[in-house]
């Protein structure tokens, strides 16, 4: 710790908090070396099956680990045929294991999430029933989200001094309420505001798949963890794509709820309080589709507003019928690219694939593009980064230069030429708002008359990429701006035989490089109606269904 | 009409617009001069009889007028047992004898009301069901509203100018759609923020209980018009009471729904486009609570979304279960007054005899006023009406001064000396936004922490006043900043011999008129909990219940 005449430097306090977080993890969990060599961000390794090869983790961990979704764990812990305890030391063990190879969580609490645990099983043994509808299911959480004791850095050097957190984030109280199991808090880019997540307390999180490639953000601890298995359900939040973009690049299920349905108060945020714009939301990244309605359920139907004064009252439907009474078939609409950033050979060949295989199998799939104005989703880029740049303190970078450590390399790389000289006044937030309805009324004419049960767009321009090369979230954002709930599904992988006939002669941003991208995951984007969450969820997995698209 | 070379003042202009709409109301449905001498903003005469006195209904028509509420007449009209054209006539010969009375319309538009009704008994004769939930039923609607081929002035001279509208507002859309007949629609006051309908085009709205007293606002002609039972049904806009208000002071029950759950799209509204802060909400005016149940859920149970993006898409909920599974007895909080304010005898009175009646009837009644900050409710009215002055255009203003006409008396007396001065600028945005959700959390705390079903307030501080001295609506605007629903409920009424002994020796803001206001109606008004209007609706008529609140 710092004396009152001995200030460390940020590097002495980073070092020093990164190895106290280090030893945390408990001997017996580290890994061999074996395991660790060749590892790091210029590394080309898969390393989603180290878990299962170094030996730490017993056939039953591995059993737990591998071979569930979280609603079948529930279904086993309600039913006392795991215990909380098991579950939770295989999952905190290969938590440990994931965080040694990809740098995907902040913070842990393995001790307490062990206590709680034990607390799960003897309340089943004396009630003879479940806590909640999450009894038991260890949960992973960004380290946005504030828990008692911990502390939420969120990867600012200036924000080591807050300490432990006295209070908790309303969503924190209602998975636990619900029964849930909390052991780890994950990782998260500098400023919350970029794909690439790295910071200098924690440093940068690594894409399981393979190690050079950006692992997403914000929540990209929560991308890679959930991806390594470390997690059988991860907690995100999203304000530009920060839960899709990491689900999508590592290779999970990843919801953005509506706006307001999913309590968000109560985190430790990179910015000042206030918001007159578009907001942060949180929602789940997972295994599976019925994991995301498992959750949105389990939260949705606890009276969240005794906690949260900022939500939107609504509870979870039922599971609404299918769109057409008659027949399974959805009307599914699509964009496909904008011209300030095509689409890379693997996105175009998933996409076209995608439409294909949906026509194929008898859904009615409309190409949208000529129905919306050229350039409509890079305009609805600027819009929406208009709405982040509307602090003219900028508190956001002043966390960073508070401290003295430096600004990481994506930062600039997530930042529009347009703003750069942005001074944001009272007009603008007043333009701001217009806009905002403007595109929203012209997303619901799209969807209204083309009777569309979801829209269907890539996630990204490129599958996950080098490092700080993830660039603009244009195709994730326009879901915040216009406020829709959004969910990507996990479809194929970058290919490049299978790509090459894809590749066209234009300038990709960022370059395109089928060596190193290979293997990388692909997916899919889907939008649904604002507060019809329960219709997305349904319709997603007709889509799923409809590709072949599996739990993992 | 002004030609080019001769443009007349706006005295002139407005003459002959009124003169143009008094010539829409059919010779044979004008009141004979025994029944309009000593009418006017001075005088002391009660109107509510005239309609059964004039002569001009028939027993049918005076029948369907008087002893039906909304869901009623709506039984009687699925049924066929009523046609609409009856109806519909009835309702449009008394809405020209409120008008002559109370000057409560704008536009009419009677001869399109009798072909819908026609349309409305054919579509029943030839498909054996009524057209939908609302079939048959002229409803009548704020000046503010657009409806195809009909003026939307809402009082600013300057708009003479914009003539017929070509677009409807979407909750026109939706209520044609449910089945309704549109008929007539009513007098505002210029700017729509002020507790007195007065304007340069239309005049002023006289309270039919006591023409000298003022017939509150914003939706102040919705509030006579209904009272006068020219109208089985109203729908307002209410953004510092304006719904709440006229129910209040003319004797109706009205609901401010949870922003953003009735759709209000498309409407003409005084300011500028965009909206950062609180928003304007649609709902009823009614002679009976289930009234306003039956208007709610018809209207929610349309698949709004599809025509107004501005929507949160949250069907109405079925009638929820009483708060208490075991008993009938409520939580009631009450909070009674604010310095700044003080309530007049009259509405203490009211207020008291509530608290003690509801307490008898069994229901747990509770005096929040020591949990509450002290000037709470001064400090939010300052906070919102901050809200409303962060234009820094003042666009309002300049459609007053744009024709030369002259600001009404009531703008000042409704304005905040505290914000004379006041230039916004973008800090107050985020101030403004962080205050808010500090509101909002305040009284969330209230009901959580006292377990609340309903917060009983006063709607304003007096009954009904003479013109021009409402002044600020602070009992009501706490809702709008905070965003609970509220129902206003009429109960009891100014009487100079009880209320004598609840005067206190304090200076009362307007002064305290016992003979000027004798036999004004009163009221209580009940907050919800955000998105909770079904639960309120249900509540309410418990409270209803207890007090002895019958529908008229």
């Amino acid at each position: 710790m710092a004396t009152d005449t001995e200030v460390p430097n940020w590097q002495t306090r980073t070092k020093q908090y990164r190895e106290e977080a280090a030893a945390k993890i408990p001997k017996e969990w580290r890994l061999d070396s074996r395991f660790t060599t060749d590892l790091g961000p210029t590394s080309e390794r898969n390393v989603l099956d180290i878990p299962a090869q170094c030996g730490l983790l017993t056939a039953e961990e591995l059993h737990i680990t591998e071979d569930f979704d979280a609603v079948a764990l529930l279904d086993k812990l309600a039913r006392g045929e795991l215990t909380s305890l098991a579950v939770t030391i295989a999952f905190s063990k290969r938590a440990a294991i994931a965080q040694q190879l990809t740098c995907c969580l902040t913070e842990t609490f393995f001790g307490q999430g062990l206590e709680r645990a034990k607390y799960c099983d003897a309340y089943r043994a004396e009630h003879k029933k479940p806590i909640g509808p999450l009894h038991g299911l260890p949960i992973s959480i960004k380290d946005s989200f504030d828990v008692k004791g911990i502390a939420s850095t969120i990867g600012f050097v200036s924000f080591l001094d807050h300490g432990p957190k006295n209070e908790e984030s309303t969503l924190v109280t209602i998975l636990l309420d619900l029964g849930a199991v909390l052991y780890v808090k994950t990782n998260v880019p500098q400023s919350l505001m970029t794909g690439d997540s790295e910071n200098n307390v924690f440093l940068r999180v690594l894409n399981p798949n393979k190690l050079c490639l950006g692992a997403g953000g914000s929540s990209g601890g929560e991308g890679a963890l959930v991806r390594m298995k470390g997690s059988p359900l991860g907690v995100g939040t999203d304000i530009a794509g920060s839960i899709r973009i990491p689900a999508y690049v590592n290779g999970t299920f990843g919801l953005r709820p509506t706006c307001h349905r999913v309590p968000d108060g109560g985190q430790t945020g990179p910015g000042r309080p206030g918001n007159f714009g578009i907001s942060a939301v949180a929602g789940p990244l997972t295994r599976s589709l019925r994991d995301i309605e498992a959750f949105m359920s389990a939260v949705l139907n606890y009276d969240c507003w005794s906690l949260d004064s900022g939500i939107i009252a609504a509870p979870w439907r039922p599971s609404p019928p299918a769109a057409k009474t008659n027949n399974s078939n959805l009307t599914i609409g699509y964009l496909t690219e904008d011209a300030r950033l095509p689409l890379h050979p693997t996105v175009l060949r998933t996409l076209k694939t995608a439409t294909t295989t949906l026509s194929k199998a008898g859904h009615s799939v409309i190409d949208l593009t000529p129905q919306l104005p050229p350039n409509t989703i890079n305009k609805a880029l600027l819009s929406a980064f208009t709405n982040f740049a509307m602090d003219p303190t900028n508190a956001v970078s002043k966390q960073v230069t508070d401290s003295g450590e430096p600004f990481i390399a994506s930062v600039a790389s997530a930042s529009l030429p347009e703003l750069k000289e942005f001074s944001p006044d009272l007009e603008d937030a007043w333009r701001l708002s217009v806009e905002r309805e403007e595109y929203k009324a012209l997303f619901q004419q799209l969807f209204v008359k083309n009777k569309l049960d979801v829209l269907m767009l890539p996630v990204h321009a490129t599958t996950a990429v080098e490092h700080d090369f993830y660039g603009l979230p244009m195709y994730t954002v326009l879901g915040n701006l216009v406020d829709h709930p959004a969910i990507t599904l996990p479809y194929l992988k970058a290919d490049k035989g299978l790509d090459a006939e894809y590749i066209r002669d234009i300038k990709y941003t960022p370059e395109y490089k089928p060596d190193r991208i290979e293997g990388a995951p692909c997916g899919i984007q889907l939008l649904g109606r604002p507060m019809k969450d329960e219709e997305l969820v349904r319709h997603a997995q007709m889509v799923a269904d409809g590709l072949g698209i599996k739990s993992f």
